[in-house]
């Protein structure tokens, strides 16, 4: 049998305490609470009522924690898999035959979702700005106007490969004025920022279990207007991301249609939970506020230098240039850091070298304080000296 | 928010323990060791070494635990979802343009092969079979004979939906001495059962982390031979279903394309090393056989009648017809078994009424006795008397 290359002892009877692991400054997977992590110390049958309850419980959680409820007209679709699973199965589910895409993009998860387009051959216009600058909302409202055959609109709502955060809501009216469907990943925004989910007219919204909910991976789901969704049967291009089958299943007998994660449905339950105790949406937004703001006047103290512009920048993930000092090596920096318990981010962007420091999970300002202490150490070591 | 309607307990700070809840006598989610779930407590990030490394030990042990290793020309692929995810995402990877699926049927998930190829227009001759009789390998011969337009052949293993065990050997060697590519799968046997992957030419196979490896749900896989993965580059018909470059950017830098799920990862490594401890797949098989041969001979002296011959039964899955007894009511035999502990299964047969009884994961013969007695006393309650 093949040995264990893992510093990590993988026996059986010794997992490590989750309060050892590093904390992590990413945008997930994330650190989440003990609690939440424990709820999956239970093995329940997918088609029981324990976890039906559950299934039932997270679905009205889910919409309950924007004001939403399915008697106001909104679904909640839990779906296998990590938020691209999600965000596929809306494009490919949502887009008839026929129908075109005009997708918004400022960043590598808008890309992707030009990508899933022409995989399932969905015609697909691309409105393309800087990876540091939102979307205009005046440039959606030509493009609609240029092209009347555009039936959707794609948007990612907070940028993950550089934090830029889009103005959902002024976009969100005009392809509502426009009389299109309206798609938006909200991915790193869904828990912890508020999405005007009437006024922008949002159709469909994809988000994941393990972002700002601070669940743990392997669950996603989308949040659907029922008069938008019942309109899309029949359209999915792949069986497991059949978004309206998934629905119909979930209406008819309360099940998944394929083998759930019943583990990570029951920690999105405890999740929610806790969103709740802390004081809802608003509430984990100025937590993750505070976080950005702390590490983002750290870092500029220390001398680096923000990618995103403040009044552009979501709280969410923090984007840094790389100094310009030609002892700066970011694998070293990484690596340095990550000794010291703290796991950052590599960059993601096409245009800028960079990385990223995330926000979000259960960290709290005392945690950026702490990897504030620990930046001038590592860059010492480093040799270098950026504020001098 | 909304209130849980659960018995269950939602506080954060009471997670029932894992030893209270039910036996899952289903064919997964399964009962699984309380080891395998703590190996869940940890935060680990995506691209770290400590997660990679488990990502590679994973990898391996999925391929030793059948003999086969990288360096012998085989690769395991893991992937996000359940195992309908991985056998869609291989039959829409692996089948190209322009070829032709001979689809072997001979239950709930061999037709659902068939939809997948409907879905993703892949053209499809199919070979049924009863849903209590193995496939035929002479028809197989027959039927790859008749039409030299099927380049692949698909079979489901062991047929979750009846236990049926087909030969996969016999139809293997026939498939491979044709030429054709042969897709196995192998959700209800890998881990327990033996597969002669390269006697029966296996090119490619999907299994679940959460059967017979006893590991939890949201992680599923693809074996493959190399030299048949590597002939598949850019077929794929969605994103995020796409076998190939999931396996080229775990070669490349050790990550999943997208946000894997790390605690289930986790668990399944545990799981891995569990199997090992216990003996391998033969020990696994000869638990599992246990089970059956004890359930099986206890049900028949209760009076019940399986649907499955015992030399075509696995020993994964048990199902047993209806007693043709008019106070006999399912759902009412199910909530009373389960009021006391004890999961069972509907049955998913379009041509007999029966219910099924799964075998596998941290059961034990003595849990077998112990369903066993409680199912006269259930019938007494329901005022039956099979055996009278």
């Amino acid at each position: 049998m093949p040995k264990s290359p893992s510093p990590v002892p993988s026996s059986p009877s010794a997992p490590l305490p989750s309060a050892r692991d590093k904390l992590l400054f990413t945008p997930g997977p994330l650190t989440t609470s003990l609690t939440v992590k424990q709820a999956m110390l239970r093995d329940l049958g997918s088609r029981d009522e324990a976890f039906l309850s559950a299934v039932r419980e997270v679905r009205e959680r889910l919409l309950g924690a924007y004001g939403l409820s399915q008697a106001r007209g909104w679904e909640a679709i839990p779906l296998q898999g990590s938020g691209t699973y999600a965000v596929e199965a809306a494009i490919s589910s949502v887009v008839p035959r026929g129908g075109k895409l005009l997708a918004l993009v400022n960043g590598a998860y808008g890309e992707r979702v030009v990508r899933m387009a022409a995989v399932h051959g969905i015609a697909c216009e691309v409105l393309r700005t800087g990876e540091d600058t939102p979307i205009d909302p005046s440039a959606v409202r030509a493009a609609l106007t240029r092209d009347p055959a555009l039936t959707h609109v794609s948007l990612v709502h907070v940028e993950t490969s550089s934090g830029v955060l889009n103005p959902l809501a002024a976009i969100g009216e005009i392809v509502r004025a426009a009389g299109r469907t309206f798609f938006v990943d909200a991915m790193s925004s869904f828990g912890a920022l508020s999405i005007e989910f009437e006024a922008a007219g949002v159709d469909f919204l994809a988000a994941s279990a393990n972002k700002c909910l601070e669940g743990i991976p392997g669950l996603a789901f989308v949040i659907a207007r029922r008069s938008a969704l019942e309109g899309i049967e029949g359209q999915a291009r792949a069986l497991v991301l059949d978004v309206f089958a998934q629905w119909r299943g979930l209406e008819k007998d309360g099940q998944f249609r394929f083998t759930p994660p019943t583990h990570a449905l029951l920690a999105l339950r405890q999740a929610l939970i806790e969103l709740e105790l802390e004081g809802g949406v608003a509430a984990r937004g100025a937590r993750y506020r505070a976080n950005h703001e702390r590490l983002r006047g750290g870092m500029e103290a220390l001398g680096f230098r923000s990618y995103v512009q403040r009044e552009h920048a979501s709280p969410i993930i923090s984007t840094f240039l790389y100094p310009r000092h030609p002892r700066f090596d970011f694998p070293d920096f990484y690596r340095r850091l990550s000794a010291r318990g703290f796991l950052i981010y590599p960059g993601k962007l096409t245009r800028a070298d960079c990385f990223r420091v995330g926000n979000i999970g259960q960290l709290f300002p005392r945690d950026m304080d702490a990897l504030l202490a620990a930046v001038p150490l590592v860059l010492r070591e480093m040799g270098l000296e950026l504020t001098e």
